[in-house]
């Protein structure tokens, strides 16, 4: 079996995005949110078939753990309450895309987080989507302001309350941002990876994981810089007196495989651990061509993956033991 | 020839770190600015023979291209004024260490930056340290607020007075941040590397180098994390129809060798054409200690890439000619 844990649902129905804009001008207009579209089975079923499940297919991807689309996400824009309606309407469509397709299907939610707003108030919603709707997991923006950093780190106190739903409810958070106003950054070209990165240096630098021994985090993006600058994170943690990261983060921290060719997929699984590995695409999502090199599509990373020759007990890992063990209601689904 | 293109003056003599502090402090309590110290060169010579130039030469490096303090430069402290005594103090003594050991190092300035000051403003420094102390190139702060990246992006046409000036001198500029206030970054350890990548990915959408064809940046620390994602950078230049990013940017752009461990030097020197690389090491900087898996320093590159076991002219081109190459200004100064 194997288990693509990032897949964002970037080909919604138009109905779903156009409804957006209007609540972001009504908010804007101070008018009344508009109701929310009815969108039929079939145009769910015309969103997923003809991209992400006719790509499953043909790169023999099985399930994908499938979240809202990140960039969309723009906790940025309006208010909490703003923010509360289009987390539950993207949920909401995830969880009817798993029920079409419960085989091919696992949900992971988007927050309802907002700027300035305690982290607290997105537990509901966690729960919500993890109890009634069955989701595996979360997508956790560390920089809800979008581009601007205004939060604490992820390991300041003040987001200790949702870790303890997380750990309670036994999910797992995708690290993840969203669009971006600073006009420095590109979302999926910069300001993705450099999240990633700043979020593994930050788990590097506190004691998170002894208060929560069993959180668990998936830094996307092959863990952004993190791999290709490795002995620059063992030296800083050497230097800067914090244990060695295979104790203090490596037990809580995993990869996704989301690295767009052959080399950086090598040099990824040279130096992690393959027990902190997950097959990851993010399709379809940052990068949709083909790569003129080789003539596949950039994200199809089952290739690259599938070109490392892993030994059977690794390669599986990579494709879906890993992901059932960090996602253990995933695992709970899949035997139900 | 061995030239090491990123080192900085990490070891100043403690009077000049007083001086700082000094001055800060004058500054704040709106009093006059305490004299500059007098600094022996006996206590240059200190500061220099045995931390950096013996570590060069114990690693047979023959000349550093030398700057002031990356986290030092701090330009969001103080204001325009205190930004350019400060850069002045440090570019004077990178100046003296020039003249006491001319066979083994060459200047790159810091800038007077300071946020929201216009960068025209930095160019009499600029022009002081080329023309005036033989500098050969600067160091190009992309983010003086010190994390908060409220300047506008490198492509922006309010840099270009300060690219015409590089270009009129023949100058390259090293893209390097500084310190952070703001505490999701650290600086070594998230910061360098998300602006390395920031700036990559700013060159990528914008057509800075039709408009300066011979404007030249070197992007430090092993261009972030772009080597590693090169793929991913390949096919954003695809989707955002843009030019391949050999047309577009690597005619213009450079990677040091500051990535410390095997792995990701053998990386970037598969991705990156060998004429875009330049040996550096970061030292005496970021990361200190010795890897416990290797015994030698994190910062020992010159050993990643003579285990590359380079073919002569390629090995040439590394460590001096792309140098010489890309500081013309270097070039005159060996000559002489």
């Amino acid at each position: 079996m194997i288990i693509d844990c990032h897949g964002h649902y970037t080909t919604v129905p138009a109905a779903h995005t156009s409804w957006r804009k209007d609540q972001l001008a009504a908010w804007e207009a101070r008018a009344v949110t508009p109701q929310y579209p009815d969108i039929s089975d079939s145009d769910l079923r015309a969103s997923i078939e003809g991209s992400q499940l006719r790509l499953m297919r043909e790169r023999g991807v099985d399930l994908t753990i499938f979240s809202p689309r990140a960039s969309a996400m723009a906790h940025h824009e309006g208010d909490e309450g703003v923010s509360r309606q289009w987390a539950e309407a993207c949920n909401d469509l995830i969880y009817r895309v798993t029920q079409l397709y419960p085989d091919n299907f696992a949900g992971v939610c988007q927050l309802p987080q907002s700027p300035g707003v305690p982290i607290a108030n997105s537990i509901a919603e966690l729960r919500r989507c993890v109890e009634e709707l069955g989701f595996v997991g979360c997508n956790l923006n560390p920089d809800p302001s979008g581009g601007h950093w205004t939060s604490p780190p992820l390991t300041d106190r003040s987001w200790y309350p949702f870790y303890e739903a997380m750990v309670e409810l036994d999910v797992p958070a995708m690290v993840h941002v969203s669009a971006v106003t600073n006009p420095n950054f590109h979302a999926t070209g910069s300001a993705y990876l450099n999240a990633d990165t700043t979020a593994f240096m930050q788990f590097l630098l506190a004691d998170l994981f002894r208060d929560f021994p069993e959180l668990r985090f998936v830094i996307p993006h092959g863990g952004g810089a993190v791999p290709y600058h490795w002995g620059r994170f063992r030296g800083l943690a050497d230097m800067l007196k914090r244990p060695p990261l295979q104790e203090s983060v490596m037990r809580n921290v995993f990869f996704d495989t989301c690295v767009y060719h052959q080399p950086g997929i090598n040099l990824l699984f040279e130096v992690i651990d393959i027990d902190n590995l997950l097959f990851g695409s993010e399709m379809v999502g940052a990068v949709r061509g083909i790569d003129p090199q080789t003539g596949n599509y950039f994200d199809d990373t089952r290739r690259y993956v599938e070109a490392l020759d892993l030994a059977a007990d690794d390669r599986d890992k990579v494709f879906e033991r890993n992901a059932r063990r960090v996602y253990p209601r995933l695992e709970q689904l899949i035997k139900a």
